[in-house]
């Protein structure tokens, strides 16, 4: 068992003696006194992850027209091996998370040291001082098994007791608006619950005292705009009520810029929640879409790249996606399943109608086995197998084996120039590829460690990984990959080898430099590279 | 059999005679001799529908900038009973279609009496006078039964008899530049060994004559806006070979307004075949998609129309469709089956290599069933039923028995405030009602009679088609049905009767007012209803 946490820096924290425990919760009194005075409310942050962290220090940054803070921010983050050591670091005035965002340690030193609107604290007390408590937990999907995201589900157990400590200790008037992901339905049909049942132990009458519940969602992107990304964009809310609606609307638009990002507000909290699943199910729909679009284009010879430049040219379809070597990242994967599973098991739906909506001209056989969201669903499980089609190129340019073969992967985050590795497609291809008797290596500038495959040493040198290597993959379009000098890379490997490119990174001079010197080159949705091929044949042939 | 040819304003116009034929064949000829030395270039348009009529006095209306024509125009029409007419109209300076444009009818005039570049004629004697022929004919997918476009196929019979035709009389060098929507792969491995049969059967050379074919498409919208959106507006184009490409590319630039939207230039014509109907088929898969989360919607008693009005907002996602009766018009329904059949009939593709594609860690049946565009054929089932779903919503509302209930459908046409009937979804929505033992009638203000169910007489007063009514259903969007008073339609129906909104007509107040009216309502995406019932309940208690 630890007794503390270590920083990414490798600081040791130890973890909070009983004493300091017991003076912690006296400073978090005081402080509330204090703050009170001045006439703020105290909001506290639940959970400092991705979300978490920035939220609150957006909140402690929040000030009215003259200038005075609205609210005191207690971040309160519980005391893990994992991430306790977040909390000394914020109190210290710096960011717990890594970031190209300028805005990101900035927000932390004026609001934790300039302002002194945030504190960071392990310490439940905080729950009871707070007029609201934004709610910031992690709560995710499982897969049970590969590419079957229709039996997946949402371990909710530990968002339940998060939940549960609240109802335990926030006073009856406090708003609890839940930020994080959920399956439609759960503010209703599990945090209401488990709040009226503490209430109740609490001899609290729930009638007179209805929990104040609301929904809202963030679209946070972690990257060059992280704390805009959450604070001038636009929000979608919704309360359990309307009183909690009419709340959190007053918080909202103290804290976030909602008067250039208007508020979009909903009937109730499951159409909030199923908003948000929605929104990104779409997007993992239009993926899973191109993904058949582009295998049709590899047999037929066609670059569907320059294809998809073409529709996006027009307005409407602006936004249909490029092929690539898969999806990853924390929400695309998962939020189609965490509705699919609400539908099954919050809402307990089974398509029982099913026949007559889908009339007797045909019974759909489809629509019949999967109750809920096929389509949806079926996006995910294409969306995950997708990687598997690149060790498929891989194996095609070398020959139709892969056994033995040193294959370089190019980048091991889900998305370029950003070092995020959570469910990232380059996983999948790994195992593939080690699956099939390959030796896998991977090179990311961006990865110190890769947390998913620990026993993938990420190489740091571009040029040194490439020697000897009998594949190279281009996985993720990171800045450093683009534009490399194919004479420079065969030199780097010491020999003609195989280049797969998942992310139209090479143009069609490159790639013909490529096979004028030897290599094999495939690409994914670029069928046009046997074209290619017989150019450079002919002209060999001259 | 028919001599002659009646237009929609019932003129009788008999076919040309021999002598009147040979006398157009003189007249084409002393067009283009004198046309010729006015330096200008002759076109013919294959085909005056939808598109053709408006490509061909859009061409003739082309000029330099000194506003000398760059064209002469042939408008080719066979003499057939059904089109026959349009010949003499287009001569006489009108147009051959209604629309709600004005630029239309003032196309027609500038072209045929004004600057006199256009001819319509139905001698084929045109092909073989002209430099480009724009081929605009129509080309349909066939859906053997319903719900099942993954057996549909393509009856090329027609298109490959009018390919033939053009290769019987062309110049060897005449670019012929195809505007139909194809299934991909047409030109390379339709009209090429059509047109090469019919040159060497001339006993043209092919390899120093090969036949000049390239692929554009347009993306009309008949509206108000019917010439803009085929002039105005951006182009996919591609050559079977670079001489192709470049031809298509002077006289599209000529003939269009590229200079503020651009050309897209492609690899090839099977890219350019693709992308129009990928385009298309990313439209049907995304109201597909919105389509199982309506039914979710409506069993969580959510509002969907709102949710997607929130999710609209953000700027990736503002062309999220939204719910309705269905899908109709002539591209939706048909251009993802013009793949899906080019994949298994043109190409002969079968995904023989799926298990490898989808790996050993599990076999996903469904990609195993479906060669081709699973999800892409997938939608155009799914959109098939939707109607399905709104004659269950009605059936509900009469409490669970259509049979004998007089049910009137509000609107025929696949759009609002457009008279176009074609593959529109009130037409399954009819037969449904039918099949069900309802008695359906149907009221439209803009078609004159329904060419797909002619039985049906198109009421055209709306106050009087709703007398005795057991139900109406808002089936289109029409200006007309929108904001009328709910006291007013109880009024005119003589009863409480069912109301079913598949459109987002309804406003939670309109609806409440109808429920306190004593009818019972229903609405596509609408699982909001049970709420407002509710409250008018409660309130009708106090």
């Amino acid at each position: 068992m630890t007794n503390g946490s270590y920083s990414p820096d490798g600081v040791f924290y130890p973890f909070p003696t009983k004493e300091e425990s017991q003076k912690e919760a006296e400073v978090l009194e005081n402080i509330t006194v204090e703050e009170k005075r001045k006439g703020r409310e105290i909001v506290a942050v639940q959970g400092l992850g991705f979300v978490g962290c920035i939220m609150a220090a957006v909140i402690a940054d929040a000030e009215d027209e003259d200038g005075n803070p609205y609210y005191f921010v207690h971040g309160v983050q519980r005391p893990s091996a994992r991430s306790y050591w977040k909390i000394p670091v914020i109190n210290e005035g710096k960011p717990p998370v890594e970031s190209t965002d300028p805005d990101v340690p900035e927000i932390f030193r004026k609001t934790v040291v300039e302002k002194k609107t945030l504190h960071a604290t392990w310490h439940e007390k905080a729950y009871e001082l707070a007029d609201i408590v934004v709610v910031d937990i992690q709560l995710d999907a499982t897969k049970p098994s590969f590419g079957s995201a229709e039996i997946g589900y949402c371990d909710t157990g530990a968002f339940e007791a998060a939940i549960k400590q609240l109802g335990e200790h926030i006073k009856p008037d406090c708003l609890v608006l839940v930020e994080t992901t959920v399956p439609p339905g759960t503010c209703k049909n599990i945090v209401k619950p488990i709040l009226e049942e503490e209430f109740k132990k609490r001899g609290i009458d729930v009638k007179k005292n209805p929990p104040r519940i609301a929904h809202s969602y963030e679209r946070v992107m972690p990257g060059a705009n992280y704390v805009t990304s959450i604070r001038d964009f636009w929000r979608v809310y919704a309360g359990i009520d309307k009183e909690a609606g009419d709340r959190a609307e007053i918080f909202l638009k103290r804290v976030l810029n909602t008067r250039k990002y208007p508020l979009s507000r909903l009937g109730d909290t499951n159409a909030s929640e199923l908003a948000k699943t929605m929104e990104n199910s779409f997007r993992a729909t239009n993926i899973a879409f191109v993904y058949e679009w582009t295998l049709l284009a590899e047999e037929i010879g066609i670059n569907l790249w320059e294809v998809i430049n073409a529709i996006r040219v027009r307005p409407t379809h602006r936004n249909i996606m490029a092929p690539g070597l898969g999806v990853g990242g924390y929400c695309l994967t998962k939020d189609p399943v965490l509705a699919h599973w609400a539908y099954k098991d919050i809402f307990k739906l089974k398509r029982a109608n099913n026949d007559s909506v889908l009339g007797h001209w045909k019974t759909w056989e489809k629509f019949k086995e999967h109750v809920g969201l096929p389509m949806t669903v079926e996006s995910v499980n294409i969306n995950d197998l997708m990687p598997l089609h690149t060790a498929d190129l891989t194996r095609e340019a070398l020959g139709g084996n892969l056994a033995k073969q040193k294959v370089l992967i190019l980048g091991a985050s889900y998305l370029r120039d950003v070092g995020d590795t959570r469910h990232s497609p380059s996983e999948i291809l790994w195992h593939a590829l080690k699956e099939r008797g390959a030796l896998p290596s991977v090179h990311d500038p961006l990865v110190k460690v890769w947390p998913e495959i620990p026993s993938a040493k990420v190489e740091k040198d571009l040029w040194e990984s490439m020697k000897g290597k009998d594949a190279i993959i281009f996985a993720v379009g990171h800045r450093e990959y683009l534009g490399l000098p194919p004479e420079k890379v065969v030199e780097a490997v010491g020999k003609p080898c195989a280049i797969v490119d998942t992310q139209n990174i090479l143009n069609d001079e490159e790639i013909k430099a490529y096979l004028k010197l030897g290599c094999e080159v495939k690409g994914v949705g670029k069928g046009h590279i046997r074209y290619l091929k017989e150019e450079v044949e002919r002209s060999g042939r001259l």
